[in-house]
């Protein structure tokens, strides 16, 4: 049994505290409402995000990260990326912690991964860094609907480490040391759901999404290489399944985001209309400037940076992306 | 403008002679039925799979295939793959006419792929022979709904000039010169899609069937490199793009087909009470001879080839497939 602090109360914290306290272990949730903390405490119930799934009793919430933190073996990050950096800057981590990040994005600015915010602001070194990532839509997890996972370190002992604390019946993690390509299937794959979602928003049927799916993987693993990452994690449960989970799902937020730009909802009357983020669209600026850095291309990632900043329509984008001229499949 | 001979009548043949019709070209169909030829020529409606779409005027059937084939430039073989070397016994293919195959199987008994039926059976060289696949879903291409597709051919000649008679507003074809990896994608995909279907069935969400599909798709790429196949092919269109369309959308005859097996009906009673054909019923026992003679492991199709055979259950196999004891994902 270990002791984990999950730093985030929102639907994958939520999802993943679930499956550590099911692991066995000792799960200190930090919320930062005490409404939400009373909530979880005393009726075991996220009411933000799974008012109808009761949590296991032993997971406790507070409202103070530092107590949440308190003595823990393992810190589990699930905040949006793009707080994550104001986070760790007055957050103290325990030493010898391992830190774990659940956050799906590439931070606006510095182009960086999730990973390597961590060690650039915690000064956490890369070998006490661990990721989870994979086909895990949060509320399915935290059904206990089974589900294979991907836990990734540079650090195969880290990554065996986080694999034993969060194994279940339900919950089936597989170890992965290409961290980079772990990071990023997780992070582009929301841009290529938003794509996904605008399809499907204007109409578009199973056949014209499944290219756009194959034509995203093909983009991000193109941007992968570029970067380090091993072509094969995009193959796996990191790239292809996470991608294909997100793209298939109605619960995905970036696809239902998509989706309602595509039935041509602005950007701004959708963000006001939700409660939850979408990943994607913050993260697409910063993934395109990545690949722009790197000289790889990537029209679909291009095409929603343009439509998130409201320099084209779903419509045209998706026009523009299937209109191309017949050709070789590979060129 | 050429002279297209369409044989067969079943969904898939009826989707691609409507686009056929819509690029220009004089198509002919062939169809067993003097009820459904009438009811082409006169209603122009395929009222055994389409009732409620309009085809193109233009479209001929008649019941007899050496009237279809009279003059051909292209004849499209669209019978199901169990029955092409019967049907190829007695038909005569006008010389030097492009054959065209649309059937996604692997032939029992012998293991060989459509292609190699063709060539055996009508003597036809392989630089006449071309395969057309890709996520391709029949009911959205009658619908003309936007749609990539393959056309492959060991002939990049015969491959362009297939392409340039099916190219529409809405069908996009790209040519590919992976035959062999191209009719391995169509034919395998349809197993995976019976396994989505039977997780989908008992229950499981997409975090589960995105898993299938990925591990599906790595022991079809698996069985492509053993057989000589170019395993880029399997991460385009023809593998990943068809695997993916077909394993998500309620259309499909397989992933619908597995879904009836998940809910506990048996392999008997779903075949009497459907009118169309589950390719991956009959293909997974020739997929899984055609694995075991290259020593290629595929338990996703061992397993199905075991619900079919009525030796497992579906919730047996899908325990089996998702209990494998945590581990690297790469190994």
């Amino acid at each position: 049994m270990s002791k984990v602090a999950v730093m985030g109360s929102g639907s994958w914290g939520t999802g993943f505290a679930l499956t550590l306290c099911d692991a066995g272990n000792e799960v200190t949730m930090w919320a930062r409402r005490a409404e939400l903390c009373d909530a979880i405490n005393t009726q075991h119930r996220n009411v933000d995000y799974f008012p109808t799934i009761e949590l296991p009793p032993s997971l406790r919430a507070v409202t103070d990260p530092q107590e949440a933190m308190s003595g823990a073996d393992f810190v589990v990050l699930a905040v949006p990326s793009q707080s994550l950096r104001e986070n760790l800057r007055v957050w103290r981590i325990p030493e010898n912690a391992v830190v774990v990040s659940l956050a799906k994005g590439i931070e606006l600015g510095t182009g960086l991964r999730m990973s390597q915010v961590i060690a650039e602001v915690a000064g956490i070194p890369p070998s006490r860094i661990a990721v989870v990532t994979g086909p895990n839509l949060a509320r399915e997890i935290a059904e206990r609907k089974p589900s294979a996972s991907v836990v990734a370190s540079t650090s195969i002992e880290t990554a065996e480490a986080l694999q034993a604390i969060c194994h279940t019946r339900s919950f089936r993690p597989y170890t992965n040391t290409d961290v980079i390509g772990c990071e990023l299937g997780g992070a582009t794959k929301n841009v290529i759901a938003l794509a996904v979602g605008m399809a499907i928003g204007i109409g578009l049927g199973d056949n014209a999404t499944a290219s756009v799916i194959t034509r995203g993987l093909a983009e991000i693993t193109r941007l992968g290489q570029a970067l380090g990452a091993d072509p094969y994690t995009f193959s796996g449960l990191a790239g292809l399944g996470d991608l294909v989970a997100t793209c298939s799902s109605p619960l995905s937020r970036n696809r239902t985001f998509g989706e309602q730009l595509g039935k041509g909802r602005t950007v701004s009357e959708i963000t006001a209309s939700t409660r939850q983020v979408a990943e994607g669209v913050k993260s697409c600026a910063s993934i395109q400037a990545l690949a722009a850095a790197h000289g790889v291309e990537m029209p679909i990632v291009d095409a929603v940076a343009a439509v998130i900043a409201e320099k084209m329509t779903p419509t045209e984008m998706i026009t523009a992306l299937l209109s191309r001229s017949a050709k070789p499949e590979r060129y």
